[in-house]
């Protein structure tokens, strides 16, 4: 039986989001090079700055469990990074493509959020007190980046509704 | 030009979230076939008739803005609702795939809650109201949805670690 215990699911888990963190520290610098406003692309850079230590919690929770670091396609996340790609082809005003790069962004943001979250909640369950800290690190760094970017939607979305009425 | 303007962008995203709530209808009687707790059952049952009454709302949007009733295939809903699949092809623990099944929804939450959250935002700017009232409706009940899937998380978790256990 694969999963037979939470345990199970929890190292199914680590492995999934190991897999979806290395395709967004990818996707980010393309969505950098997509941005016009320089505060989107500098929140951008900042966040795969911030994606790199989360995947070292990730090996180093791998450490904890005695697991080798091993991650495993995860087909959510190539499905919104593959959203994002073809937004990126639209022929698009600069500040409407900013705001669309926001959106993508936040889904990206809060697919992670449901998956920390269920993954703190399973080392609390386990008994791995500390694997749970670093999950919940993450979780916050996950929670301000969507309200940083939900921010910057404000300013932008702003922008893109004049370039509308002009 | 496709997105000319935070309008356009606004239609975009409305087609897109009506794929993913109609692939949401679908998924969400195969989750409550898979899962053993009756709550879990009664709860994606319950979520699947709110469904419904999104897609209705979103139908209203539409009209609304004079457009047609129409979908543009969702990449990143494909992506989470494939995945969702192949959890439920694992061999598991019947409480371990409660926690699974529960784990994937709270995934489908998060990416509605995301993108309500967005359009919600757009129809304000758009001075829509009327449509960024109903938006809002459905994001709270989305968020609604995600909460009442972790306190169920708590309770499963705890039978899915008792198994480990035994």
């Amino acid at each position: 039986m694969s999963l037979q215990s939470l345990s199970d699911l929890f190292v199914h888990e680590l492995r999934d989001v190991l897999d979806a963190e290395k395709r967004i520290l990818k996707a980010l610098p393309k969505m950098a090079k997509a941005a016009s406003s320089e505060d989107l692309k500098a929140a951008f850079e900042e966040h795969r700055e911030e994606t790199e230590k989360q995947v070292e919690r990730l090996e180093t929770i791998f450490g904890q469990l005695g697991k080798p670091v091993r991650a495993k396609k995860c087909l959510a996340m190539t499905g919104i990074i593959e959203e994002s790609t073809e937004l990126m082809k639209e022929d698009a005003d600069e500040q409407v493509m900013d705001a669309a790069l926001i959106g993508a962004a936040q889904k990206v943001e809060h697919y992670e959020i449901a998956t920390y979250g269920t993954l703190a909640t399973y080392a609390k369950q386990l008994g791995m007190d500390d694997a749970a800290a670093l999950l919940e690190e993450t979780l916050e760094e996950e929670k301000a980046a969507d309200e940083k970017l939900s921010e910057l939607a404000g300013e932008i979305n702003l922008e893109a509704q004049d370039v509308a009425d002009e």
